[in-house]
């Protein structure tokens, strides 16, 4: 069944094979399936194509690696072991997916140096690679010189079938294909092996055909169990077609060298046990004992790191060339790569005042995001074709574009999953860029895997989501987010603001623009508000701060967030000529008021003032933590309805009669 | 420019145009361009081919027709209109987008008889069809026999450039493909302008090619402004192909007509103006005053409905005699098309008692679904490739396949948000069919965007939804849900129950599948729980009851949901046993208790009581509404972490001993 047993290269694959056997088995847990029948191309790969160098997994011109079938983590962590990657000791092997072990059950970026991305949930890690070899080639079209092609790598992938059934994926290659990029080459395992059985059952489409319609390059290598000559040749072939991402088909058998499971879905996701195991390793002729690795295989595994190494000092040295002839550049790609912004780099936000005409806050935001365009040269982004409603234009760039990649505006197409991911990609990508996306807020519904992975790798994506309300009007409850406050809130790790002027709004930019290891979601109007006399850019970073006090003790606090802060500024004044003592607070973010301190917070909303009133044109999930048992919301726990923006929120009450009448209920 | 100026196809036509061109300009809101250009292939398909009976929009064996560019509604509302429906009377019109106006933004179907699904969210319809199209074929694979074809009809699809570029059409389309959905038939309005532009900016892959890749019949039509002839015989070749879905590539010009704005994406969604209006009208010789329809234009379209009627008259004389000769046949389609559940249904659920052992709430799940299943035949669905994890499988049936449209098992495949978009289309078709899917409950995110418009339309689907919190496990953090429960609570109309054991789990199954005009996400574990003494199925529906009470005026009260009830219970012993009174309340459902009256919800958590504890392995927010200011939470507000689920729950303090702890805290 096998051949070549005692081939160096076989024994290297079998030793990635039972690495992998061994810790699922170990840990009662994992997949072990994957890993048997990738090891021989994830082996090609690395050895005799992958530049990385374990020593400094930073290094700007290292391909990038992702396992987009992340399901198979152990493959990537007996790669990164046996290569010499201290971020992924044997003993973390050994504990794989146990507490505290960094070997985790699917690939953490945030654990181990090297895992370029966070993968597992399917589709996402090929849509990321999408995103990095738009980075690569961005950074190669602004920086590259014909003499000194400092940046000049490859994005390989390795995935499964269930990544290219994943409509995330879908979205993220066509657009790749439509970019033509070249660098991007992935690796599809094709054991035609799901967790429910065989492809057969609801897999049938031609994906070579598919894949050719998008414009990438398609090989199949026939026998991706033994052919590794077959394997190597595709990728050679796939790093000549320089204008076409790539598709390699290698057709495996999940779980190879198994008697009893090789080619079965029962292999998918459950360990192999002890008897089984015992078959495979005579198998295989593979005598050694869990986790033993013989030394010529690691001696020959580690070439891989020191290879990397030397191919980083050949690239040192160009780059010290780069440095002498081209100093202004280098420097310039030294500071992306440190991931520091530009010095004063926030002299590029507009400032604005109370005198100014008010104006949606999605203008607002479109005149700070080409602000702080002209002083970020690294922010790059755009919309799922809303470019001109989410106001995401970078009026002094152009297009990025096949032929023109050092445009800074990302044509994503009606494609908002695949936008997310491909944001993802460009963050973790490594060289500072700053990728901005823009859809409908109601349609963080279509991405929200994305952020969700954004959040988890810390990605410092930003999300300019526009239409942030039911005030959306005439287009009706399809296009009236009313949960979604709530819902992006509630994940971990997201900051979520959304700003009542253009004060807040140049804040939330400073905050999204600073927040390189976190994503940032600004939510903002179709409507236009006024420009308020006490609102402060710099509180934006506070998440919540006192917009003003009536004279002596409140009574009551009015708690206001993006659009309706406005409303509760007026209700009050209304409030005050009624005698009545009112704060108002200004809480563009609850995520960031929650990361303040306990002091800070009783400072803004002190426990003693219990009748307070939030106003939010959202619903009232969330905001009990605020207003407490004593306090009630002005918010909407229904769908919105189709009609013109200001009768709608006329309808459902927000306007200041109604603030000021559920005040003075309130106050009873 | 325009051919035909005096036929009566082209009257009909313009005036198609014209309603939706002079609707838009009244609203100074929609969408002209999509419907100018679409209205000879909607034109042609409805009056050629359409069989649908405005007297009785609830036919079953009427053709479905969706509008899946749900932006261009107001075509849809013209042809409804013109055709004689009722429900969209010209005042509608006049009022398009007006508050209460039944011709909203987008085609809501709960507003409108007639309009199957609700649309705008792109790439919803045509997977809504998919759904359609595999309820036709499961119907007709049950009912029909050979000299009987009860159940024989079309659906048919309107889709835009943007539909074909989203990741939820491709999951669709290529299951669509593999079960060779031959009554399926997509009229691809090709106008190659998306709101950014034209379609070069970010979509040239070759559209025909990929659906030939899924499996589908691929036809152009390259005159689709003027080739009606082309479109009905190219409409004629789908339906001749019964084996593959059918895509017909209509090459068109957005806007059609307007000298000015025709072929630009200026018209997309923005009023063409009074003046370029004017000079349409001149253009397409259209001398009639806005909304203003001559008399033959009206006849010609108003014989659209008679022909439907007779249609339905031929087809009523079909089902007589089928009720004649299968009798039982008939009267169980009859039940099914009236939405009736089987009398006594609730037989087929299991029940448990406090002495079964302790299971996981996912195998209760798989126990009760296949219970329901045995009595309730109409009850069809599957899991995104996670049969064998969500505890889907029907053992009793067999899966949906070619040629075996009757199996009750949809092979979904790795393709969440398409499973979503299918199951609305499944739900809504209308003749009774309850359809469930199935992922990880952290893979909601991946389908949320069905998941919405299935509450927005009222689609009574069913999620089952296992591995509902950190105790998934080895898995980590990219399969932990912390935030889902919180976010899908959020949407309205959606009942979400988390189901403690046995008991609440048959509970949640009763409210699901009675729900026939709601969609219910159930949230299932992966790990054991015991069954409990006082629960009961017969409460989950009030959302939360008093599961215990001590004796004497409760000091506590411990709010349990899921999992997380029996470790309530549990430390209620405790501190009983330390002469504390302690009240416990099983909340499975904070939708289904938002619904109950405020006396019931006082009973429950009585104001005076101000002591609380909520206890769910999930994130706090939402749950301050419960506890109020006095009350405390343990929840866990951040991603989980990769380690065995027992020993996540203990490290973030799910235990009783915690439990215990923050009770006590609490009590002072």
């Amino acid at each position: 069944m096998t051949t070549n047993h005692t081939s160096i290269d076989q024994r290297c694959i079998n030793a990635l094979r039972f690495l992998s056997i061994d810790a699922v088995q170990q840990a009662r847990s994992g997949h072990p399936g994957l890993p048997m029948g990738a090891a021989p191309m994830a082996y090609v790969l690395w050895k005799r194509f992958l530049n990385v160098n374990p020593q400094d997994t930073n290094w700007l011109n290292r391909d990038r690696f992702i396992l987009s079938a992340g399901h198979g983590s152990m493959l990537l962590y007996a790669l990164q072991y046996l290569a010499g990657f201290e971020g992924m000791p044997l003993d973390a092997i050994k504990n794989f997916r146990q507490y505290q072990s960094v070997a985790t059950g699917h690939p953490e970026n945030t654990l181990v140096p090297g895992i370029e991305v966070t993968t597992g949930p399917l589709g996402q890690g090929i849509s990321n690679a999408v995103g990095m070899a738009i980075a690569e080639a961005h950074l190669a079209a602004r920086f590259n010189k014909p003499e000194f092609k400092v940046v000049d790598h490859h994005i390989y992938t390795i995935a499964g079938d269930g990544c290219m059934m994943e409509g995330v994926s879908s979205e993220a290659c066509s657009l790749a294909g439509h970019l033509g990029l070249g660098k991007l080459i992935t690796l599809y395992d094709e054991n035609r092996i799901t967790i429910d059985g065989a492809t057969d059952l609801t897999f049938t489409e031609d994906i070579g055909k598919r894949f050719d319609a998008y414009g990438w390059h398609v090989q199949i290598v026939e026998d991706g169990n033994h052919d590794l000559e077959g394997i190597a040749a595709a990728i050679e072939q796939a790093k000549s077609v320089t204008d076409k991402p790539s598709l390699i088909r290698i057709r495996t058998t999940i779980a190879y060298g198994s008697p009893n499971k090789a080619g079965s879905s029962g292999s998918h996701g459950a360990p192999l046990g002890d008897e089984e195991i015992q078959k495979t390793r005579e198998n295989l002729d593979w005598p050694y004992a869990p986790f033993e690795i013989p030394d010529d295989v690691l001696a020959q595994m580690r070439e891989i790191g020191a290879d990397g190494a030397r191919a980083q000092q050949k690239w040192s040295e160009l780059f010290t060339g780069y440095q002498e002839h081209y100093p202004a550049e280098a420097k310039e790609l030294e500071r992306l790569v440190r991931g520091e912004l530009p010095q004063g780099w926030t002299a590029g936000l507009p400032t604005y005042t109370p005198a100014d005409k008010g104006d949606a806050t999605r203008n607002l935001s479109g005149q700070c995001l080409n602000g702080a365009a002209a002083t970020v040269p690294e922010l790059i982004g755009g919309s799922a074709d809303l470019a001109g409603s989410n106001k995401t234009h970078l009026k002094e760039s152009s297009y990025l574009q096949r032929g023109e990649m050092g445009g800074r505006i990302v044509p994503f197409g009606v494609r908002e999953h695949g936008m997310g991911a491909i944001c993802n990609g460009i963050a973790l990508y490594g060289a500072g860029l700053i990728p901005y996306c823009a859809t409908f807020l109601v349609f963080t519904d279509y991405m929200r895997g994305a952020i969700r992975n954004a959040a988890l790798s810390d990605a410092g994506v930003i999300y300019v989501m526009t239409h942030d309300s039911i005030a959306v009007g005439e287009d009706g409850p399809t296009h009236q987010p009313v949960e979604h406050l709530a819902a992006l809130r509630a994940i971990p790790n997201l900051n979520v603001i959304r700003p009542a002027d253009g004060k807040e709004t140049a804040g939330a930019y400073q905050v999204a623009i600073e927040s390189r290891n976190r994503p940032t979601l600004i939510a903002l109007s179709r409507q236009s508000v006024p420009h308020l006399e006490h609102t402060g850019a710099d509180q934006v970073g506070r998440g919540a701060y006192v917009y003003s006090d009536s004279d002596g003790p409140a009574a009551l606090i009015l708690i206001g967030t993006g659009t309706e802060l406005s409303l509760c500024v007026e209700a009050a004044a209304v409030l005050e000529k009624k005698g009545l003592a009112v704060r108002v607070v200004s809480m563009p973010s609850c995520s960031l008021f929650e990361r303040q301190d306990e002091a800070y917070r009783e400072s803004v909303l002190p426990r003693g003032v219990t009748k307070r009133l939030a106003v939010e044109a959202g619903c009232d999930m969330g905001w009990h933590r605020y207003v407490g048992s004593e306090g009630a919301t002005v918010t909407i726990n229904r769908f919105g309805t189709s009609a013109p923006g200001a009768q709608c929120l006329e309808l459902f009450g927000f306007s200041v009669e109604n603030v000021v009448l559920q005040a003075t209920k309130l106050l009873g």
